[in-house]
């Protein structure tokens, strides 16, 4: 041992399992990660680089059935889930009575209201060791909870559309700034890979491309994530995630209305202090605005703003990988928070 | 002569003037249009089928220098203008003054506020005859102003975004079904070809594919048009187009706010009571939504909606093909009635 | 009756299907098609527009399990298979044996050499009947076998990617221009309809996109069909297929060697000659070469070509829209040989 | 000082470019690079964030005018180009003068014989100084020519499908495995960033998009590079370049001839062992053929092959990401050889 931190990946065959495998491969902090699958996933190919053949050629990426007594003899301490939440919130438990701590990706541990949580179905809803865990999660936005991350067991990685929409309100809504009486909208855009790598008449390439649809509107889980997060009531917020022909990337139109009149250069400092010293977001002069393209492959929130003339009425745009900042990459940041590493390391 | 209308085509070089002249070279009602050029175009290829091959092996399509004594021979009663707005409005009194029908696709003649003109920075804007022209000129949304356009000796062919906008909020509207004072947002998503056939550091492939983006916040030409039509305030009505990674398509998602609970039938009946009869107008039954590629390559608007369970909350989905019911295909729809013809001849 | 003909088609459900209905729907010599689903499709979607919204607003498309009595019943003279090939080699027999003609767009019917058709894996491959039928059928590239169309029974409508081949070489191969023993290859592209309408990790938008790949290279079905076409001898043909990222289209890069020394007129006068006063070839005029773009959404084959300046080394490229030439427009074309219209009706 | 190299870069502005200023800024042998641009390009933003917003965030990224009495001051040693031929032509003997080492990513040194070099119609061909230089120029292949770029003072860096097409067959050539007589085709296909930043209407993304197309056929610039890193002759080998629909990346598709019967497993070791210890390349193991996907983002050459039942036709199959192995990753990896580092600093 070199000092170095050994962690382990479940899920590491879907989209970010495999970019959280590719960065933590490269994080200098970290022995090479374990690759684990769960043990009933016998379809599965025993080697990682057969699902994804872009990681050929540096030799093996095992994967290993998930089996508590040999991740302790291997030493290790963080557990990392890309799994469905079923499964999260079946196997959380079970690591963190091993004394793991444990990043999990999925959206097992974000909500706190009953009524959000509804839309999971979990079926153990009503255990008290689930509410137990769920009170003890720490919702991994590490710009808005960074202190709580540092010594959380468990952070719940927040959803993708979730990050790109409270990273551009959270300055507005916690300096008091929005009249939440005229409603708060989220119009918000995803490539493919949000959707999951689970082939789909949906997900088929003739279906997506040259095409945009609207989805479960007024119905995403995401929605609940973010009315918690900004303290708004659900009447409050209005949230339409729409389906882009791009593998990767989200944009985020938001719509507010200022509670007094502003100056861009006011709304701008407001943005640039609530941010100041955060590494990973980055706001953006007015005219200027944001493009899918500028993030993408990058662990950046990109955020930047028009305001009306009259001084009130304000659009934010918001982008994100939504594989980076919007899984994988903002994982890895919690991780860098929980042991005490500089928030950018095997980021850049 | 067999009774056929001879039509002409200025313009037919452009993404628009192109989709045209393929539905104008197989209206049954038509000769073959008359293709012309501007004079000063002479770095013009002299074929329309040099540019767009896909137009070869049915034989040549000249294209000749424009000329009004020309034309007159060739007994061309009917014009179109695929041009820009500069062009047209200079184009246009002419045309008029030789006793043709024009129908104009250019924005020229869709503005009666001067206010909204202004964007434009027409140099004639303050003549009596451009004055003249305007009031003349009828917008050519058919489903709104059919009986109009059926007399028009111009019709000012709506943009691409308006049309899209305008059809999905008419009807609530015209049905004082909205709230105003809580504001209309159309948060709209367009293909490239929207942008116009001018290669540009925009336009560059590399620059559109795997990418969105918002541009002309508060600021887009269409918005005028929105707001003229619908009878709506300036501070009432906010537009924010995007550039989609597609080549064609434009998909608007509008929220409103109803002034009285509603349920979703009635919001359906609403919709289809007022487009009742109307050939180009689909309406989709909750909870289905329009998609880009449902309306590509027809002249259909397609506008679906979801109401939130308080009944007030609104979206609306309106869905085009920009280069034909957002231009080309609502020209030739203009054309039919202003000739007494049924509104989807050609266009089947 | 008004003397239009009554046709059916199985398996409007997929791509192919799709286009096929479409074009029968607004064919001018028709009734309106018959809708069928095989009976064992229960999951199937009692109507065509739940699983095509575009098709909605002009009335229902109702999918009816096929049976024979009823067709009879309706007067259906021809029927249309756009079914998988062991659909096909189960159901023409008994159409057949019903007294219908029939255009069978799978690859059923298409190959003569047994060694070819053991690709497919037949499982009747041995009946007499099968042997029959399989030499009773015609293959339906009308440009090669217009006359014996006219008259079949059956027609088994050509491969997309033999389409594309076979007519760009046989004016070559039938004028022996070909060095044949210098090997012929077939480099060839397809968008992603070509794979079908079953959600695959294949056919994945993030698998599809900002991607190319070579797939069954040596090994692909319609192999058999060009060589037999070409009569060629399997060693003296290679083809490789590609995936490209875009729904539709096929472009072929051909690759011969001429026997003797021939200048770019003669190669062009070779094609004009062989495709004189066939409607649905365009030949293009060297240094032009053809495109996807040109040929999406028509029925034409576009060919073109670039002449090494030894004479001898020839490139060809030819392009078609799978969907249209390279299946459903081509069925239509047959049909319309069969029934001794113009080759056109239809399709423009 | 700390014992790290000072670079700097002339030609930040293009996709090349900005690619090699990514790369070199996080290169753990490197000084932070001075940005270049040369004098004339006045309306050329000051900092290369305004033309590419990606960069921003983290502070700026001044061009300052190239002047090599500045880069002397600065002590900078290597300079790499990434400008069009003409600009290196006269530049780089400049820069050698001044004792700078150079890295030109142009395509102004990689050919020695006049032949070729005439496609490029340097105007300074005949000149003594041109001639000493091509002469001295190592073409920067580093699987090939590792030790002379390791004492180069100029290297031409290779061209992208250049890149592809060589190190495909460099080993089967090399070994003298292939009937030449027989013709080496190489069918390339590449993304649109390889067409350089200019808009044009062959960049536009509607020409781009849903498309695909032939171009330079017989008359590609990469063709002379091939032919002389290989050592064959013009009428051995035939290229063909294709523009594809995506950002980036080179697929291309090779066709040999073998001059004896070889079995998969010979051909495989045959790479294998030529590339053996070389981290950049990496051979696939047939059936499994390399994709554009695979190698993107990645300083990769990925190579496959599929070989007939014959033992002799065989098929490469090779891609690299165009703006990484093919231009700025090589210059990197060359930089990374002439300072005697590991050949994978500043790649992974």
């Amino acid at each position: 041992m070199n000092g170095k931190l050994r962690t382990a990946v479940l899920g590491a065959t879907g989209y970010s399992g495999l970019e959280l495998t590719r960065i933590l491969l490269r994080h200098p902090r970290l022995e090479k990660p374990a690759l684990l699958r769960r043990s009933s996933d016998n379809g599965t190919s025993a080697d990682l680089a057969e699902i994804f053949p872009a990681l050929s050629g540096n030799g093996g990426y095992p994967l290993h059935p998930l089996s508590w007594p040999a991740l302790k003899r291997q030493g290790v301490k963080l557990l990392f889930l890309a799994t469905p939440h079923e499964v999260s919130r079946s196997l959380v438990p079970e690591a963190i009575a091993q004394g793991l701590r444990v990043v999990d990706l999925s959206g097992a541990w974000r909500l706190r209201d009953e009524q959000h949580r509804a839309i999971y179905n979990f079926e153990d809803s009503d255990t008290v060791r689930a509410d137990e865990l769920t009170e003890k999660a720490v919702y991994g936005l590490p710009e808005l909870h960074g202190d709580r991350v540092a010594g959380a067991q468990l952070v719940a990685n927040p959803g993708c559309y979730a990050t790109s929409v409270i990273l551009a309100l959270a300055p507005l809504l916690k300096g008091d700034l929005v009249d939440r009486s005229r409603g708060i909208i989220s119009d918000s855009k995803s490539g493919a890979s949000g959707a999951g790598k689970e082939p789909t008449s949906k997900t088929h390439f003739v279906s997506v491309a040259d095409n945009l649809s609207a989805y479960s509107v007024f119905n995403h889980r995401h929605t609940g994530e973010i009315v918690e997060q900004l303290a708004l009531s659900d009447a409050e917020f209005i949230f339409t995630p729409h389906l882009l022909p791009i593998p990767r990337g989200i944009l985020s139109t938001i719509y507010v209305q200022l509670n007094r009149q502003m100056t861009p250069l006011e709304v701008e400092s407001c943005f640039r202090n609530f941010y100041a010293g955060k590494r990973w977001v980055r706001i953006f002069q007015t005219p200027r605005l944001p493009q899918v393209q500028f993030s993408l492959n990058t662990n950046y929130c990109d955020i930047g703003f028009c305001l009306a003339d009259d001084g009130r009425r304000l659009i934010l745009v918001s982008c994100i990988d939504n594989l980076l900042k919007g899984a994988a990459g903002q994982a890895v940041q919690n991780m860098n928070l929980m042991y005490g590493w500089n928030e950018e390391e095997g980021l850049v």
